[in-house]
Formats: C-alpha cells, sequence, structure tokens
C-alpha cells in the first residue's frame, strides 16, 4: 500500500468516531453528539478563544490535538467520566487502540500522532492543558445549556465536578472563571447536587 | 455583553450544525453525516493531506476556513450540490446567514471569520483552493464508501461530477489523480451513470 492510500485508511477509519456517542446532550437536548462533533466543536472553540490560554499557545498544534483526542474511542468507547469502574480499565484500552489505529498511518505521521495523544494525555504543555481545558469546559457549557438534565439523571454532585476540573484552571484561568456562575446556578436549580 | 459572552453566544449557536443534514452517507451507509461531522472530517484531511496541496499552504489558516466554510448552512440550509433550483437562490440566502452569525462574535473576529468565509467562496488564494479540493473529495470518498447510492439514487451522471469537480485538481492534483479511478470504478458498477 503507498503512503496515499494508508493515509485514505486512516481518514475512512477516522470515520467511525462520527458513531461514537458521548454523554453530553446537543444544546438543544435532542440527542446526545458524538465524539466528531465535539471534536469539531473543540477546534473551534481552540481558533476562537485561544487568547484565553493562560500560556501563549501554537493554535495549529493544539487543533491538531483536538483532532487527535477521541480518535482512539473507535476501539475504546466513550468512558463517561463519572464511571469509576470504566475508568480503571480506560488508560489499558485506550493505548491498545491508539497502537492499532495511529499504525494505519504512515510511520512518520502515526509517531506524530501518537505524540499528539500521548501530550494530551499527560498535559504537561501549554497546548496540552488549554485542550484539556476545552475538552471540559465543552460538556459543560453543553450540559448547561439543555438544562442540566445530564447532571441530574446521573445524579452528579459539585464535588465530582470540581476534582474533574482541577487542571482545567490551570489550561484557562479566564474560562474557567466563566463556568463558575454556570455550576452555581445549576446547583441552585437543583441539577447539580451540593455534596 | 462582553467580549467572551459574545464569543461564547457564537459557540453555543454553532451547536445548530449539528444538525444540519447532508446528502452523503457515513463510510458504512447507516445515516447521513452532519455539517459538523463533515467539517471535523475536512479539518482532519488538511491536517493530515497538507502534503498534496499543489501550493505550499497556511496549514491554520486553511483549518480555520475549513471548520467555518459551512455554519451559514444553519440559516441557509445544506443545499445538495446538484439540485440546480435551490443552487439559484443559494448565494442570496448564505449572505444573509453570515451576516446574522458571524456577527454574533465581536466585531474583529466577526471581520475575520467573514473575510475567511469569503476567501473560501472565492476560491483564489491557495489555501481556498486546497480546502475546496477536500470539500469536493471528502464526500466522494464517503459515496464510495458507503457503496455508491447516493449518486445512484439521484441519479447522478459523471459529467456532472466532472463539471462540480473542475476546481478540484487546482486545490490537489495528486488527490484528484486517486479520485479518478474511483469514479471509474462507479462507472463500471453503474452507481454513476456515463451520460
Amino acid at each position: 500500500m503507498n503512503r496515499l492510500e494508508q493515509q485514505i485508511n486512516f481518514i475512512m477509519e477516522v470515520d467511525k468516531i462520527k458513531k461514537i456517542t458521548r454523554q453530553t446532550y446537543l444544546s438543544d437536548g435532542s440527542r446526545p453528539e458524538n465524539d466528531a462533533e465535539h471534536s469539531f466543536h473543540l477546534a473551534m472553540m481552540c481558533f476562537l478563544l485561544k487568547e484565553y490560554a493562560n500560556e501563549e499557545i501554537d493554535v495549529l498544534h493544539t487543533m491538531e490535538m483536538v483532532l487527535i483526542h477521541d480518535v482512539i474511542e473507535i476501539d475504546a468507547g466513550d468512558t463517561y467520566a463519572y464511571d469509576s469502574l470504566g475508568n480503571q480499565s480506560k488508560r489499558e484500552r485506550e493505548v491498545k487502540a491508539a497502537e492499532r489505529i495511529f499504525n494505519l498511518l504512515p510511520e512518520d505521521q502515526a509517531s506524530y500522532v501518537r505524540a499528539l495523544w500521548d501530550e494530551f494525555e499527560e498535559g504537561a504543555t501549554p497546548e496540552a492543558r488549554f485542550a484539556n481545558a476545552l475538552d471540559k469546559i465543552q460538556p459543560l457549557l453543553l450540559n448547561d445549556a439543555s438544562g442540566g438534565d445530564t447532571w441530574k439523571s446521573h445524579g452528579i454532585n459539585i464535588s465530582q465536578i470540581l476534582k474533574r476540573n482541577e487542571r482545567t484552571p490551570k489550561g484557562s484561568e479566564a474560562l474557567w472563571e466563566y463556568c463558575k456562575p454556570i455550576l452555581e446556578q445549576n446547583i441552585e436549580k437543583g441539577n447539580i447536587s451540593k455534596n
């Protein structure tokens, strides 16, 4: 198989993330969103909200990272953020998926994309910290827009959300500050439990 | 409304393109894809296939263009490529949509995003030519992968496809060469009509 055929194979494989359903609903509450839509939304946010990154970021690099970050879910599935059992086996499932899927690409791109995913997972660069902040904030905005039912139906409490967002202000203080009153309002409405 | 509120408003408005359905089916033929998924796929292609652009391109700029290019369909809807009546009123509907939607953003970003969309529509830069090539090739690959039914059910003939792809080789000769045998095979299978 030549280089372009390998690349197209990967691109057609990636089509499958349009069928990986998340727990988050679209803003109108009509249906859950999928990983392709989520990644599209993060790329758009990356481009339009870059000024709120705590540190200067390479925007293209961050966009590549958000585009690639959920591709492993084609094999590993979407593990709900607050599913503690699922999260125990998550890492192993995802590494196996990364090995299969990224290696559809020519060697140089396979390594590049794997490094992007590792960078996202490790969260140790300004780009990864900002990408992670967007990845946490996007579902929060959608949950709020769709009426808070996702939090409510899963019985989520504020300490779970704060724990999950521990690293969010490290990517963007400004965006995290924007989210705080949204969380407060959803506690008041009874969508997010206080304890 | 402050700057960040305007930006978040736009980002939540953009959520609606997840509900704009296209004529193209996912590669497994299970359902039509939507504009967010399509734009996600183009951004991924932009990143992984940039080496096939005829001319050197600014990759970030091209990615921004593909992310934004269908946002106007929130108001204007998706006009099927081979719907000649729909295409007569398309431009007017889309300009009106651009004016409403892009102006949700702060002025500097509204102008920037409008310029990106105009650039895509005019197709006069290397970035716009490559973005256009991807925009044409992605549905072609999906139509082929899903068995060619989209072409067949609309009674599409090869001259319509060639006419629609007139500008595709101007963005990428290499990708267009890759597509030619795919079209041939679909003529042979009777999915694309010869005349």
